[in-house]
């Protein structure tokens, strides 16, 4: 579907329930299309992938955050502006890589797995990772080269839900981006 | 994926961008999975009437609202508590057949169509047909049999977004009804 130049600009605020099971309508599609959960999270990165590269122009259309500085400071963004915008959730920033470039967004809740329990055939299934694919596509619209992936999944048992990211490299202004 | 039975009631609220680009993921997934507008507008609506039969219990554990005396009062309490809710929008309620047995639903403007510009290939795509669908699915939970469509559509040229919803039967209690 094509980008529409004449969108509305204004906000509207709305309960997580119908985008969570929307999400899992998704993800059950792309179970039945494709043979393994490998593949279908390759899948769900590459589809939130292209959700992020837009996404990232009605953020810092409503955000008006300027150019982060640091890694640092973009780890604060995401977490206090983006995720507080799109998914009503805030993560703390956390496990810095000595280096600073490394850190965790540790979500106590998240919102995409309300209503949700990995069925027993399906122990590979990365259920959010359309979120590791947004975060990598509009950060690469703002010219910055980053691995994202999940470390922990309340899903998979654990106590809290991580996504890890790394820092890449910087990536040249004039460098064409777009729909992978 | 199955139902969670200790999920939390606590609401997040969320803007509506993210949810819109995920449910054009779904659409365009759609699009690539079935031959022809028909079958994905069957699908979508397939897809919202399983979201419909799950949302309605969330829906009344948050907004308190009790059984509906009438076919007005349930438009009233889709236009006001349950769109304002789950798609930040109230849409009027108008176009009452003399009977009272149907009217419609006027989006000014559709939160699921931000960015959309259907191809000049799917021209018989009802881009939004889930909402018809969960409308379905949530009013058979609570015992109504209603018909839902789209009469018009912003996406096809229309001034506003239109759907038409007609009252069938009250059902029986006692039906088994769950997933189609």
């Amino acid at each position: 579907m094509s980008r529409q130049s004449n969108r509305t600009t204004d906000s509207k605020k709305m309960n997580a329930e119908l985008f969570t099971l929307t999400y899992g309508a998704l993800v059950t599609q792309l179970c039945k299309d494709y043979e393994n959960d490998e593949e279908v999270n390759k899948q769900l990165d590459k589809i939130g992938y292209n959700i992020g590269v837009r996404l990232i122009e009605d953020f810092l259309a409503r955000s008006s955050v300027g150019r982060c500085q640091d890694f640092r400071e973009t780890a604060d963004v995401i977490a206090k502006v983006a995720f507080k915008m799109y998914l009503g959730i805030t993560p703390s920033v956390t496990n810095w890589s000595p280096a600073g470039d490394e850190f965790s967004l540790i979500l106590e809740s998240n919102p995409l797995v309300d209503f949700v329990e990995l069925p027993d055939n399906h122990t590979s299934l990365v259920y959010s990772n359309l979120l590791c694919g947004v975060l990598r596509g509009a950060l690469e619209m703002v010219q910055m080269a980053v691995d994202v992936k999940f470390s922990q999944d309340t899903l998979r048992g654990d106590n809290v839900t991580e996504i890890r990211m790394k820092f890449i490299k910087r990536m040249e202004e004039n460098l064409p981006a777009g729909d992978e």
